[in-house]
């Protein structure tokens, strides 16, 4: 697998509305898309610096596993990285189970932005919450 | 402000030599540089994905700040974000501060890889240790 770049960092923020402004003044760009994820119970927001998006994560709902994450980090921080590949994302999930590696998605999803996603588990990714994505077709 | 693209993750881990076969394999690509910071009390490789670079950070000191960091977080995981910029640090560190952006750093100061680098608190980046930098002339 060699992934082309980085798609985004996933930040986990308790409100989309306190953080914007910041990352706007840090990234000098609008936040150019706001978008809810229903079935993550998440509310994103975009900006982009070079290759690499920033989505910021906002939990819509107490069950949400960002509302569980900012429990232990109060005032947010980084809470995934995401990696694009060309070529075929399930070959890609493919090659992460030779390795061993744990998957928490066997097959592509559909994530924000309409991007096909799947994640390893911080557990073989030395602590990273790692999503692979591609591009849909 | 604005930066041109993210220059580096910053990822803590407790063993370089643990850590870079994964992210070798992750990556598709060689580690291309291990390099010693001594103030830093850290041990660092490096990678390249796009036009991000990962470097994995592992303490050479109790004393480290990254050593504290991974009593709170054994796995490893991302420790900051670092953002390039063009045309002069000292500029954009003087909006950081008219931002009232709390600074780790009040001038640019030597990093890793020669670069110019300053860190702003995660106290006032929503919990992102961020590093500014920019490419020595």
């Amino acid at each position: 697998m060699k992934p082309t770049h980085i798609e985004h960092l996933g930040v986990a923020v308790p409100k989309l509305e306190d953080a914007i402004p910041y990352f706007e003044q840090l990234l000098g760009s609008k936040c150019y898309s706001i978008e809810e994820v229903a079935d993550q119970k998440v509310r994103t927001a975009f900006f982009k610096v070079g290759q690499t998006k920033i989505e910021l994560l906002e939990p819509t709902s107490p069950e949400s596993t960002i509302a569980k994450w900012l429990e232990k980090n109060p005032r947010g921080g980084v809470h995934h990285v995401a990696f694009n590949f060309e070529g075929g994302l399930q070959k890609v999930l493919d090659e992460a189970a030779a390795n061993e590696w744990q998957l928490i998605d066997k097959q592509p999803r559909k994530g924000a932005e309409n991007l096909n996603i799947a994640f390893l588990h911080p557990k073989s990714t030395h602590g990273i919450l790692t999503e692979l994505c591609e591009q849909p077709k």
